[in-house]
């Protein structure tokens, strides 16, 4: 096992940084790992913005409702970015539309494989990282602190620092639940693990440090899934030019 | 700059592989190294398919039009899963949801960051890779081919192999162009920068040794975004049980 795939299997949340910013350097060296993501035909349908000002880190704090939103090395958001296409189009011929749910799912997946990228960039170098999809609890709030134009939206945040905590590894399920050959099984083919895989988790939650609790996997997502949250991301994404037909 | 960053910034896509298949082993190991990336709320929304069956890989090639998409070591299909969290609710007292646009991007960002991983992880064993979006040219054939039952959609594939070619660098868009601080520019503010980017892409496709030609980012990106192609992938997506909402 190389030095890289130890890396991405050791992955672990981050939720507590050092009081200290990352440098220019730094910054700039994560969001070049970041570029070099694959690109679903060059068309690079994102931004980055790093957001420094105290002001601007408290109000998506009050839209996440977590600490580490504001307390960290660097807080970068991700929007999904068709506004300079569209500013290039208006000096063409071309009529360019990117209001499909086929363009939304190609910026969607651009940001994301640029993310992930920053990530892993940002572990190598003994930072520690904690993905923020708590920014869409109020994404129309957070157009109005990035000032974002038509043609954007910011889709999830990135918290990057210095860690003072390891982070705890949380087990993913296991291959057979999730990796299948030429077709998709039945679900009684997969019961079985998924049964094995709850136990292994509630396992996990009852002997951990902090916040021991008996639970496991099927109870905590069926459970998440059955909240009816965050309904308005549809109109905000209309209402910046997204998901027209 | 450390190796990890260097394989990052170093990525380019292959298209050629040799006519060798990627062991039990390998696939185990990117599938293990794509589980490990982050997941929005432990949620894991997706799964992934792997294409063995000759029969299969043809028709998928047909629909990608791409002889990379049936000639390489290995063909996994990232599929956006929310129906082995809708087996679970049925025998729990919550009312699971998935059809909102929450849900979808929570799939969605659940496969990329998991596929982003599995790109890395492969590159880092000196394999080479492809993403797929072809395969949404047709969703609903994707969909048969794969026997994909409600609350699943194939977002994107990628091919996986030994590389027999080197695939070429390409110059992402400057660093200026895409990370702001604190706030979203004018576009008047980035324009020169993507003017001088339009200036070395276009010395990048004259001088190339394949497919030379007078072409730059801004023209490309414009002539992609004027064609409305795959405008049957929301309706795809609400037959799969997503959108309602």
């Amino acid at each position: 096992m190389n030095e890289t795939i130890k890396l991405l299997q050791n992955h672990r949340s981050i939720r507590k940084f050092e009081d200290k910013n990352l440098d220019k350097d730094t910054v700039q060296t994560l969001v070049k790992s970041a570029q070099q993501a694959s690109t679903s035909s060059y068309v690079q349908a994102y931004s980055i913005i790093g957001v420094t000002d105290p002001e601007k880190k408290k109000a998506i704090r009050e839209i996440s409702t977590q600490a580490h939103v504001e307390n960290n090395g660097h807080l970068f958001i991700f929007v999904v970015d068709y506004n300079r296409h569209k500013e290039l189009a208006a000096k063409s011929d071309y009529d360019l539309s990117f209001d499909s749910t086929e363009s939304m799912i190609v910026g969607v997946v651009d940001a994301t494989l640029a993310a992930e990228n920053m990530a892993i960039a940002a572990e190598s170098m003994g930072l520690g990282i904690v993905f923020l999809g708590s920014i869409r609890n109020n994404p129309a709030k957070m157009i109005e602190i990035l000032n974002l134009p038509e043609g954007t939206f910011p889709v999830f945040g990135m918290a990057v620092g210095y860690p003072v905590e390891e982070g705890s590894f949380k087990e993913r399920l296991p291959f057979e639940a999730v990796y299948f050959e030429n077709e998709y099984p039945e679900f009684d083919d997969v019961k079985n693990v998924l049964n094995d895989y709850d136990e292994a988790v509630n396992q996990y939650y009852k002997s951990r440090d902090e916040n021991k609790r008996n639970d496991n996997w099927s109870k905590q997502v069926v459970k998440t899934l059955s909240k009816k949250e965050r309904l308005d991301v549809h109109d905000v994404l209309k209402k910046q030019g997204f998901l027209g037909q």
